[in-house]
């Protein structure tokens, strides 16, 4: 019975954590919600790094709501283990001491050498009952592209790709592939994703914009535009009147030259500019290179109905290294084209 | 009311009609149903080309039933026209005529011009009510191959294809691209094609049965295994040894040498053969050229949750001159594929 309980205030604490997709880079989307007696006395989520936690939120909505007086006592669900180290924000886990509550329940563990647990500890000690790892399954999943990061150094990279059932990637006249349907789809991933990368020849020949436009959700006033970061073997061949150097956005626009290792590049767009989830939005010879390369988390692919398109393979060439195999999490039907989300192992 | 009581009949008609899928060849499948007072009096369906159809398989049943004495007044549900030109089972209409039914309730319209409605004045000029054209869109989707085989004179062709997510055909080590879930799919179209092609390097690469074996059915007792049809630049690169020449079923097996028009092949298949339904298990070459020729109806994809196959494209090669337009009708997850079947426009 308690389990069920607690399980229901941890889906509603991850609808909270949801709302801060795309805009905590490179921390974590977190929630947190208060409740005594079956009644929220508080909510918040983690909205932009260097900003307060979500527990903090929490704790501050249960002021401002004029509840702050019942928190000794009350129970704070949270998806994300309590930090228990200060950073810019100072540890979550000393204001819940402080606070005097009676119960923490939280969803995922904290990766993260400093905590891995160390909250249960601190908490107890002082009589706080603590129930790690409810709807952990759920909880990991929202925050798997920002372990990654925490564990290697580098974004989790997703492969966009839109393909003819033949598996090609251009249409005569350069007709649009995708469906109105999956191009909102799309930009609902962009509003998701810190950065789109794209090459050199991408550049040339389409001229993207890269930007996040007419999307399923609407997007959080935080949420500035994804990087958008261009890889090319020549700087001198990109068109300098190209949108992503002369737009609104000029400034999120990064370019490297003759990338050799692209796990330098990675790890940059991680550690420099806070990317945690980076989406691969570039043509089949440099997607084929993240594939070799084994840089490929997720895989999103929308497959519209057309057979006979054009010679350009999603994965030109001949066999990969590596043959990956793909996880299915999502096949969604959209109009007239479908959608097929997954991860590559 | 009445319309809604006709409908359910015509739906229970149509279930007998998909009994004879596989079997009718170059016959229509069709179901018929007798019913007085919400009552059956018989049923039956077509099975075999030369046997009795379904209305007087329906007829034949209320009869051994004890309910012949019932039928005049009674209502015939049947999911084509009754034939009105006698051919080697006497036409439909005159028994219809002969048992005195009062209602005659059918679905598609025969395309024969022999027929084309004709019925209708028959079965009118003697007091039987004629409601035509209930359920029509259900009806003729269960047609839909013999309109096409009666109108054009040559077979509804449909394209078996089973790719990984990247649009290619061929694996390492020749492992299957398919789980088992899709092969007994594939064996289930098997089952109700009337013949299976392949082109010559099929043959030498892969050595197929192109047998049905497992499906998804029982397969009637009255199913002859498909006709195995090879078009090759050079019968003698053919092994003689190949199961299609040597296994029990060696006789159900057609080879045709360098084919110039795929036209006049299609037409010996249905008009000598009686092939309605043909299916093409053929690699992407020759795939590529029924589709250059503008002959494939139908499309039938497994994607299987691979990405870094091999070089082998489905359709390969530069644009096709039209590219065709796919119309989804199914969308199947078959264990960890999944299948995208329709119509090629």
């Amino acid at each position: 019975m308690q389990e069920q309980v607690d399980q229901q205030w941890m889906q509603h604490a991850l609808q909270l954590a949801r709302l801060g997709l795309g805009t905590t880079s490179p921390n974590p989307p977190v929630g947190a919600v208060i409740v005594f007696n079956g009644q929220v006395l508080g909510e918040g989520f983690h909205e932009v790094a260097g900003e307060a936690h979500a527990e903090r939120r929490a704790i501050d909505d249960a002021y401002a709501r004029g509840n702050g007086h019942l928190l000794p006592g009350a129970t704070i669900y949270v998806t994300l283990e309590p930090c228990s180290s200060t950073g810019r924000t100072g540890a979550c886990t000393d204001a819940i001491i402080k606070e005097r509550f009676a119960r923490v329940v939280y969803g995922s563990t904290d990766p993260d050498m400093r905590h891995q647990g160390r909250a249960d500890a601190l908490l107890r000690v002082e009589g706080i009952e603590v129930c790690p790892g409810v709807c952990k399954d759920a909880c990991d999943r929202l925050l798997r592209s920002w372990f990654h990061a925490v564990q290697t150094g580098r974004p989790w990279v997703t492969a966009k790709v839109a393909t003819t059932l033949d598996g090609r990637m251009t249409r005569r006249q350069k007709f649009w592939l995708s469906g109105v349907d999956t191009l909102r789809y799309a930009h609902q991933l962009r509003l998701e994703s810190d950065a789109i990368l794209v090459g050199g020849n991408t550049l040339r020949t389409d001229d993207p914009a890269l930007t996040v436009r007419n999307p399923l959700q609407t997007p959080s006033p935080r949420k500035q535009q994804p990087w958008r970061v261009v890889l090319t073997t020549n700087l001198l061949s990109l068109p300098p009147m190209a949108k992503l150097f002369t737009d609104e956005h000029h400034k999120r626009t990064l370019v490297w030259e003759n990338v050799k290792d692209l796990r330098v590049i990675l790890n940059e767009l991680y550690t420099r500019y806070g990317v945690v989830n980076l989406m691969l939005e570039c043509g089949g010879r440099l997607l084929r290179r993240f594939l070799e390369d084994g840089l490929v988390n997720e895989w999103m692919q929308s497959i519209s109905p057309m057979v006979g398109a054009g010679p350009d393979s999603v994965v030109p060439g001949d066999f990969l290294p590596n043959e990956f195999i793909f996880q299915r999490e999502e096949l969604i039907e959209c109009g007239r084209d479908i959608i097929i989300r997954g991860i590559l192992g």
